[in-house]
């Protein structure tokens, strides 16, 4: 790398599935009918409810600039979600609306990591956690998991990893890319051990809604000194708007207006008013619809990897994906997405983008298409099997 | 500070104008009626062309995710910008779309500067400039200018100031406060002398097209080897939107490619589909008549100011502020600001929030308000003064 390049870019990584999306758009143009399964963005439209709000918005020609720290009737309306749908309190003085979940963790982690400061995480996790400490010279130190903690953190884990460096631990629950959850009792565990040890703690709960069979636990059920990363993108079908929220601790409330003026100014004004529709009554009518359809969605796929011999040992039980363990296939999974695209036009996630963990050994499925498509995918996944 | 309460927010400043505006809407809330200077966002709505190609998207309910970089028809229109108001080639491809100028100084300052390194700039510049650069770890190194330099940094200034750890230089014409331009030549200076240290050169021209009576240069004409920072914000007249851009050397196409997948996913949609409407016909021909209207704003406040005894040594040409030397008035510009809102209603902002050079006794004034409005704010700022 040039020498004038910030050393930081060194270890930052590029998602791996990116060489994957543009062969597969090559092709696409050569007309070759691809099926993509690599996607972490439901096919569903934004709901017209929210739309509606947007244009509305900006049919009066006053895009200006909001409060850095978000609309105020926004933050009062996710206060008042959060009331409604975990029965907790939060002042709206602690939720700052960002651009998306991912300005969220730049904020969170940008008031709270000082460069050297080590940051607990689950291996399989969401690369770009790990890329947002890095950014802030902190360090991530992903632990791996399996299927026996439902892919998630123990508090035992975070104490045996604890050293006098250690800041603060991640929680990800949906979690991408494995769906599973933490359960309540253990969430709640992992944040008296976090509390305990001074550490802060960060609960991403970006595919909370999008659960199938029980409900997710919010941090902030079990204390206020969480900070909670949260999102209008996924179960708000709301990805390109580009909004999300942070809740933080009520002593990083100043700092996070402060950080947030100087590297935001502020979120989309349109998608601000947009999302204030996201909790209306037609809207969360449409949204349990597609959780529905997002529900058969994976019901599907499960039972048809299984059948196909991959192995999924802990359940997902939210999120639209699932990790499969495609050990009995091959043992380059990265190879394994890549063959299997350029010969059977069907795009999927190689392990290697979630970290390092048996990464090798397991593909990521995303149901963000039709159960139409899978079949065909299912059935392309078997001939690719099979010639193998 | 709570010992959790990361390092670099000891040293990333607030805004100090924001104690100002909520005085300010605490006042409008008695029924005050106040004038705002102090904003830094055109008073103008966003041109109907504009909006009309983002609702046409918002209608689709197709609003997901784009590629990190940018729609690649927006960065080939920018490209296209270039060569016909500049005349400048820049290939596409090392056009990044970004949520706002903030986005892009995150981008280019995340991928170019490591922890220690120095980033040089004048004092006064935009406040932020300096807090993106503590964000990574880097030093901001603010050097005093004056009108005799029109308020921009000097190669012998740099080259002065040039040490082991200096890493850029920043240089923002229109300048935010001054309004002043540096000149082609001095700019083509500046950037050899950058060039020839080895540093990485920034150029923020987010107030280009705002420019009154000359045109200002591209950092591109002269170099390949720099980093320009742009924005829909202000000349375009989309601030609530969040999107601008970023050009960077070739060699730092791939890092800023992966950066931008990390901290962004992508720019919002409608924001990007929107910003294609910005180079129409009809978008340029009403965006000219805002111009003219603030060139003749910007005429009568100078001439207003002057007149009532304020120094401006250096005609602002740019931009929509004037910094106004206030030394005949008081030796506390703060402290002027507050009780010229407490008693007149008339907002504006003191010139510590821009750094430290004299800038106790300056005040930034903005012409983002009809000239009706500043014929009353002036009326206003005669009666205080009289007071004093």
């Amino acid at each position: 790398m040039s020498k004038k390049i910030a050393d930081r870019m060194q270890t930052i990584s590029p998602f791996y599935v990116m060489a994957l999306l543009q062969r597969a758009k090559q092709l696409e143009a050569q007309g070759r009918d691809v099926i993509h399964m690599e996607i972490g963005e439901p096919d569903f439209p934004t709901p017209p409810t929210i739309v509606s709000a947007g244009i509305e918005l900006l049919q009066t020609g006053e895009v200006k600039y909001t409060s850095a720290v978000g609309l105020p009737q926004l933050r009062q309306a996710i206060a008042n979600f959060y009331r409604q749908q975990y029965g907790v309190t939060v002042a709206p003085e602690r939720i700052f609306i960002t651009p998306g979940a991912s300005g969220a963790f730049l904020l969170a982690l940008g008031i709270s990591l000082n460069p050297g400061d080590e940051l607990l995480m689950a291996d399989p996790c969401y690369p770009c956690n790990s890329n947002f400490a890095t950014l802030f010279g902190a360090i991530p130190h992903a632990l791996p998991v399996g299927a026996e903690s439902l892919y998630q953190l123990s508090p035992a884990q975070i104490q045996q990893h604890w050293h006098s460096r250690s800041k603060g631990v991640l929680v990800a629950s949906p979690s991408n890319p494995t769906g599973t959850l933490i359960t309540p009792a253990a969430l709640q565990a992992v944040i008296a051990t976090v509390n305990a040890l001074g550490g802060c703690f960060y609960s991403d709960e970006i595919y909370h809604g999008l659960v199938y069979g029980q409900t997710a636990a919010t941090a902030l059920q079990y204390s206020d000194d969480v900070f909670v990363i949260n999102s209008f993108s996924k179960y708000f079908g709301m990805t390109g708007w580009r909004i999300g929220w942070l809740v933080v601790p009520e002593e990083f409330v100043a700092v996070a207006e402060k950080l947030a003026q100087n590297i935001f100014i502020a979120t989309s004004t349109h998608s601000q008013y947009a999302a204030l529709a996201a909790f209306a009554e037609d809207t969360c009518t449409e949204l349990e619809r597609r959780r529905t359809e997002l529900a058969a969605r994976r019901d599907f796929l499960y039972t048809g990897l299984l059948d196909l011999g991959f192995e999924i040992p802990a359940k997902p039980e939210g999120a639209f994906y699932i990790y499969a363990d495609a050990s009995r296939f091959t043992d380059d999974s990265f190879q394994f997405a890549l063959d299997f695209l350029e010969q059977e036009a069907v795009a999927i996630t190689p392990g290697r983008d979630f970290g390092s963990h048996n990464a090798h050994r397991h593909l990521r499925f995303a149901y963000t298409t039709t159960i139409d498509n899978m079949t065909v995918a299912l059935q392309r996944l078997q001939r690719f099997i099979n010639k193998g």
